[in-house]
């Protein structure tokens, strides 16, 4: 099955990777090794508050780095947090960026570095390459199981005006050097490890189905749906499973390879949607979306669905491949109830009223390219009624 | 099984890489994104004869790039030829270094590289991280389905007084981009393809059961078993299998991804000595000496044993793990028989008298290291009269 996809150019980027519990404490050595003397360090205030930003900040004075911490941002981070920080950045005197934290700091750090050194607005990068000048060094400390950011050539940032998240895709956003490190996963709630977990599946699952998936990425793919089949359960149901920690941070930067080089689908290009408006928690929303668009991308690759089903552990012998694929997205569905995912649009504030637009809107998203299903503007209207 | 490799600090590096059927044109663009203006490209004769050289000119042509040949190399590089090739760099005005080609073009590439910045001999550089200069900026092309020296931090280069093979390893010296064009091991001779395809093999099975492995190169170790099981006795049975030669080039890749980050074990380390003294083709003698390495290994990591059977397409269900490990290399002895590899180091011109030497020299090799069962002068003399 996945030989097909060997006949065609591709490209695999990734960044250097460093994992493994205890990390965290490489990252004065990586800072200092790309040439950053002075970091601007972006966080938020919940891995603050946990004590990993202070820690980081001593790494980096041990290799005599000096450092500026910026953290006010919010989920889903908006154009006109991105604008105050970079103007700090070029203000600081900071020759490199890094970002210890989740999706949300990553993608504003990423940001900043965009616009240190292109210049203009955010939205002037929103779509495919069109970041022009390199940007500056860039060490990322991921504290989730879920965005892959840390290894991924995307920004998410909201336009408020337009209240949309606008997908900023470039090799140049892919980091110098990511590190992983299990431990800051202990100190989230167990809401959000379920939701950021299930952004990790949603990765895997779209990247593997996607029209832009090689041999490359759906290996990783692959490998992150049977870690997060394993050990997500585990991971929400209690903080200090480190074992269970350590499975979703690998799973996340595994899901992470695997979108950053193919890209995702239809249950991103909607989600983003849903989180510009009502600025939801990106992970909840695509754990409501994902079940209704596999069954409405099932019939375009059967056997990836029931390969999807297999890697989540589904006894799949002699079902057949569309019995199997089946199997595969009641799996995904158990799983997220299991870890009290909200299961419809409605419980977190959608209203058919909001259908039309948010549907238009992820018609232009640039994830719904790779969708493997054509899809049309009334196909997205129905599947974001079906999930209402 | 592999969950336990996540809880150390780890790391992971590889290069951009460019995969599938006529990536060569790539060559071009991809020396001039990373600023290379004028390219040493170091070949051999069998490439430059297939016609593979004039066409990456002529791609680096089309985007203003001038470019010196040099292909003057024997298998098995030497040090005396390195020296040489990086002289004429440093006369010839380059300011970059392309190899196509297979294992030892690539190998001699990144010896001038390290020579062109970092000067005095090669054998300077011998062992671990010996480089500190920044090397030039540095394309590879590979042409074979086994060295994995596209993606690698090793070079391997023959110290001719000693008749010793070095391990050269290093993070400088992953390139910059990696192409991977199975178009180009059409033009390779059955036996070629062998022996490239055993050496893909040898990485990933050394790389999975190395003390260095972890959760992302086992999924690339795994990943490259598979492929090869299912794919290298086709190559090797007819030229223009494009499909088995696909697969071929993506196991290397994999496998090169492993090792590279995992490093490999006793094989390597008792076959460069072979290397180093009677001048073989690398892929033949790891094949002769794998399945030997294997069942002395077998005790230290049965469960990863059982694996490798199951990738290599051996019905394990119910077998208990010792038994699976050990159908694996009948699995392994198998092909490489269907495949033509020579059984016994005698066939291939070695004899008791270098038993002895060759073993002390082998304890001394970088690849013992992580080799999972600890390993004494006296038990690679065994191995080595076994393989006899």
């Amino acid at each position: 099955m996945p030989e097909n996809n060997l006949l065609h150019i591709s490209k695999f980027v990734a960044p250097e990777v460093i994992f493994g519990l205890g990390a965290l404490s490489q990252v004065g050595e990586s800072a200092y090794r790309i040439g950053i003397t002075k970091a601007f360090l972006v966080s938020d205030r919940g891995v603050m508050e946990a004590g990993w930003v202070d820690k980081a900040l001593a790494y980096l004075k041990e290799l005599g780095i000096d450092s500026c911490v910026w953290y006010d941002l919010t989920t889903n981070p908006k154009d006109t947090e991105v604008a105050v920080a970079a103007g700090q950045y070029l203000e600081s005197g900071c020759d490199g960026i890094i970002a210890v934290g989740g999706g949300s700091p990553i993608d504003v750090a990423k940001a900043i570095a965009i616009l240190a050194t292109n210049g203009g607005q955010i939205k002037d990068y929103e779509g495919v390459n069109k970041i022009t000048s390199p940007l500056p060094p860039m060490v990322i400390v991921s504290s989730t199981g879920g965005s892959g950011a840390e290894v991924s050539q995307f920004s998410m940032i909201v336009e408020k005006k337009r209240q949309v998240k606008m997908a900023i895709i470039s090799k140049s956003l892919i980091p110098d050097i990511a590190i992983v490190d299990p431990l800051l996963l202990q100190t989230k709630s167990a809401r959000l490890t379920a939701a950021t977990g299930v952004d990790a599946l949603s990765h895997a699952i779209e990247a593997y189905v996607s029209l832009a998936a090689t041999a490359l990425t759906d290996v990783h793919a692959l490998a992150a749906m049977r870690l997060i089949a394993s050990n997500l359960r585990e991971s929400v149901a209690c903080r200090t499973n480190l074992e269970a920690k350590s499975a979703m941070a690998m799973a996340s930067l595994q899901a992470g390879l695997a979108f950053s080089n193919a890209i995702l689908g239809a249950t991103h290009a909607m989600t983003h949607q849903v989180d510009g408006l009502l600025d939801l928690h990106h992970g909840e929303t695509n754990g409501i979306l994902m079940p209704y668009v596999m069954e409405f991308n099932m019939i375009s690759c059967g056997e990836k669905f029931a390969n999807i089903a297999e890697a989540l552990g589904v006894q799949t012998t002699g079902l057949g491949k569309w019995k199997a694929a089946e199997r595969g997205i009641v799996a995904v569905r158990k799983l997220f109830r299991d870890i009290g995912i909200p299961q419809r649009l409605s419980e977190v504030g959608m209203r058919e009223e909001h259908v039309q637009k948010l549907s238009q809107n992820a018609l232009k998203d640039a994830c719904l390219v790779t969708n493997p299903r054509d899809t049309s503007a009334a196909e997205i209207e129905d599947l974001y009624r079906r999930a209402l």
